[in-house]
């Protein structure tokens, strides 16, 4: 057990938005790491947080609310790991200047994510891929890294489908999601475009589904040089809907060995996810939790279950084109965001693999 | 044109509710019909119309206002084109004792729909099917009859997919749906239930839209006895939204003959629906209407359209497993229900086919 | 501290409802009560919890879920303390039953709550009103009693009030409300009746506040027979809007002895409400906490301070007309009933105002 | 009537916005008015109007859509009339440079609207304060002119308000604003900000309704050099509610001659504003409507009587501290903003008080 003294210190960056508030409600009290620096954008830089942020959910831990914004570069911040909830426009430049700098960098942004040599993680569903970060560090000369967890839409789908896979073979994923408003960040969505209202369209959210699902559920290559995609054809309609958290995706199945419904259940109900994550700080009792109710998941009625970081599922039922139908749903902020690059973390402090930090 | 003195008389069964109420607002100064009844349930019998319906949207039409509820038989209600709003569980009864007694019956319950000799009918779509009504009468020895209106969010589908089947031949089909509450009727959805939140259930949704569909885009068979159904195949996703009207639905499509986008816009663009319906008092001046914008249709936005008779559609994309996708949305209790009935009442008016009113 | 086998057992009247409903959320785990019973109307007597109840929030309890509902009667309930979530409609006959067998019954209806012999209690605010049950229970001849919580939109705005008026004398109110759809309990407020939109009115609801603050904020009467009211005039606009839970009120205040904002806010900042109360299980840390932010409280993100148990303040500021303007918040549902209607219970448990259980 | 090619030509500055949005689809067809410009910030000039607003109602006029968005300068526009939506920050010096051009501008802003010399107008209520238009122009040496209409708020509670005080003599008015989000303009209000809350602040809304509410029902000086401010003291609470279109406000009024609730409303429904607005093409038939529900006005049901020019109001009941209590209700972006810019240059081209535009 790590005693309060020693905890790890870790800093944010991006830490005005929705996702670095989200970064910032998670690690208040965390028991292995210590949040020691805030860093912003220019205009955010040396003000106290409390000013520089506009606090959306709770109330702003009182020690992160006095603490001054320094800049998103690896000369301001000392912390060894850093949470990146950057954008995508940002991450680019910042994030690579960190692993460079010997920083374990846990991202958010979609930047690197498809990057051959850059670990595209969800604990419970791959945690061997963190195995490329050798690779990466060896090519590019970094004594840090980068490790990136996947975008919010595809989180809520790979964790069920992660099992289904590896017992059945997942071919074929039809995929229709109905986002919440949170997943576009602070201030995000107007709320004249949504009241009331759905929007058939998320800009790039299409193409980031029906790539990342491959590699997440791909396997390393023998060399641990890359990923061998998985051969899973995904066809994606993204939606936002007026729901403040936790996206819901309907899905149809298809497998090169079609489990009948209570095959597909049985597996569903005893995955517990990779072994490894069992019992770090963040992971919910259950990663994966199978509801029985006709009208289950519902976004705002189950985003709370494992304090955000479970997946639920329900309806499971026979497709009538493919072979089976489900809707899974998880809390895009927590589980499809900062919770997940958290667990990311704490898995690699557990295995040993943050330079400069001691294995637990 | 038909002088005011001499419309004909209809009446609306279930003209409380929220379809009822939406067939009263739609036939307020109908140029061909005048609302001379109101039929409901037995607790608003003999109540001035004022009192027994809580009114929904805008303003009761006067005249309504003060009309006396009258049952749901063929006894109290004398006109001879009855539209009915019921709920399957009165409409099953309700609906035969009219025709029996020579009325013809405009349905919006679902309880006839699938029967084989009782049209399925949106005029633009299948006008062909009316044709079904001969042998119904000759077969059950009604002189009224029944033609019925397909379920609202099969509707929104059909639309887009009648052209499309023609051209191309269509197999396959995924739909998930995004309906809004008034597709519940009223009170319907609890706001408890719905308020920023996704319910991924509608019960008995997805079977109608599996079914109706291929009977709405099928052939009449050579003797007119009953429709040949298209072969189609469909999964549906049937999801309730905290949209007031409009459902929208995501759709991946397969054909015989895969089109091109740009084949399949041309065919969107160019549709207009069957040539008898053009120029009926409620037909919209274009049934079919594509957006080019990225993120439309959206309900909230695109209902009011073809004052509520039109069908929307954008996003037509290729499909990564099937071979087209595509967003319609459509008014669900205007075009979905109350207005579709009037429609197809119109073109059967125009047609000669109501007993006892002579072709127009 | 009391041993999980020693905790007084409890039942819930109207457990199926949404009031019910928060009882047992807020009972599960309690250290003190073990919800022993859960009672309803006769169309769920005899079948398990988990079949009469339609689950609004969270995971039911399990225990509860496989316990058979009983009947509102003594004869069916043998604890000795009883929470109500009755309608009005029963809570006239079977409390005072309950009364009358030796129980105690905390009431959350509107039927006894302006009685001259009821206490009508919120314990930071007015603990000494509990003295009115040994006056009841004579007049009445009950062991047992009746002890009633305010109604939800009232217990807002008395807490902010009650050290207001302590200090500086309040003698007029204007009260706004904006209060949400839990309010109403389930099914209650129609999504199509609230999506998008505000109900000026809300049945029976300004004259409750208008006379409860009355009696919340009056002085037990030398004899103890009954509350002297305070010389408070109340003007109330209530209205519906769309939220979940969280009741929000616009208050403008006249007083004897006018504080200036400065003075209001050392008031109500220093105030802890009643000392007997502080370290019940159900208590929040501090039940009266004002908030700086400009834009502050709002019903979404406030409702969890102190676990639902405080209420939020902001705004303070002059008022043009009289003197004082603020804005006030607290959850309907925690605060506003079950809650409130628990902490009553510890209250009189702690002070060994229970007949047939020890003080603690 | 005025023929097709003789109608008058309008600009509007700040074209791209929620409120200029409005002043294109008000103008979409107006029988008087020619929209032949439309002009917005740099970074719009030189765009066709497609493709630099984002379009938030129905659909875009074809004829706008297509026109080239122009500077916010007398150079760059020509037409007489000028519809002004502009921000603030951009009125204070764009509205002057016109009116010294000999343009008259119909202002939304607030800058100019409690000059001393700059009429505050809703025709209904105080068309005669135009008269100050000349006092305007000889000291500013100006040879068009501002003419600016109320904050949205405000102008809901002015129309039931002026009749009331013309009849009663109003003193004192206590409001609580339930305000649309339209309101903020677009993006505006942040949906994860309003999506199922409320926020009980409107940042400088309560000064403007304070101060406002004064001059509109204010007399004009005798030699019509400023307005003698009624003298009403209002306390206003300004809160943003999850509607999309409509404020409503409750009203506590007290008057100098209190009324009976009968003699209120008998003002209320006998009032039909200043005669001379009467016909006028923006004018509703009825400006005040009193709705006899019990919970209504309602703003999604509502906004659109009187094609969103009209007043709704209800629930006209006693008050327990001043005299009487009532809710009202417009749309603000059409009977609040542009619409009402629309009335006031209608009733100043029938004066003929727009240089350079002939008398009708």
């Amino acid at each position: 057990m790590i005693s309060h003294d020693s905890r790890i210190p870790v800093a944010v960056l991006g830490a005005t938005g929705a996702v670095g508030q989200a970064f910032i409600r998670l690690l208040d009290g965390h028991p292995w790491f210590a949040l020691v620096e805030v860093a912003a954008s220019e205009r955010s830089v040396g003000k106290p947080y409390r000013e520089a942020a506009r606090w959306l959910e709770g109330t702003m831990p009182a020690d992160v609310a006095d603490r001054t914004v320094v800049a998103c570069s690896p000369d301001a911040v000392t912390a060894p790991i850093v949470f990146s909830a950057l954008d995508s426009s940002a991450a680019g430049e910042v994030e690579p200047a960190f692993a460079r700098a010997g920083r374990l960098v846990l991202s958010n942004a979609k930047n690197f994510r498809m990057a051959t040599d850059v670990p595209l993680v969800i604990p419970e569903v791959n945690a061997e891929h963190l195995s490329l970060l050798t690779h990466q560090r060896a090519t590019r000369g970094w004594t840090g890294g980068i490790v990136t967890n996947a975008n919010c839409a595809t989180t809520v789908m790979a964790v069920p489908l992660a099992p289904l896979h590896a017992a059945f073979g997942l071919t074929k994923v039809f995929a229709a999601t109905m986002q919440a408003v949170s997943g576009a960040g602070y201030p995000g969505v107007a709320s004249l475009d949504i009241l009331g209202n759905v929007i058939p369209f998320i800009n790039d959210e299409e193409p980031k589904i029906e790539t990342e699902l491959q590699k997440l559920l791909g396997a390393i290559a023998p060399d641990a040089s890359r990923v061998i995609d998985a051969s899973i054809m995904t066809s994606a309609h993204a939606n936002r809907v007026p729901v403040e958290h936790g996206h819901t995706v309907c899905l149809s199945l298809g497998f090169e060995r079609p489990p009948t419904v209570d095959q597909a259940l049985d597996v569903l109900r005893g995955w517990r996810g990779d072994d490894v994550v069992r019992g770090l700080p963040t992971a919910a009792e259950r990663a994966l939790i199978v509801r029985d109710e006709v009208d289950r998941p519902q976004p705002r009625r189950d985003i709370h279950l494992g304090r955000g970081m479970a997946t639920v599922v329900g309806r499971v039922r026979p497709d009538p084109i493919f072979d089976l139908r489900l809707v899974a749903m998880s809390h895009n902020v927590v589980r499809g965001a900062a919770g997940g690059s958290i667990l990311n973390a704490e898995l690699m402090v557990m295995t040993g693999m943050v330079p400069g930090v001691s294995r637990l």
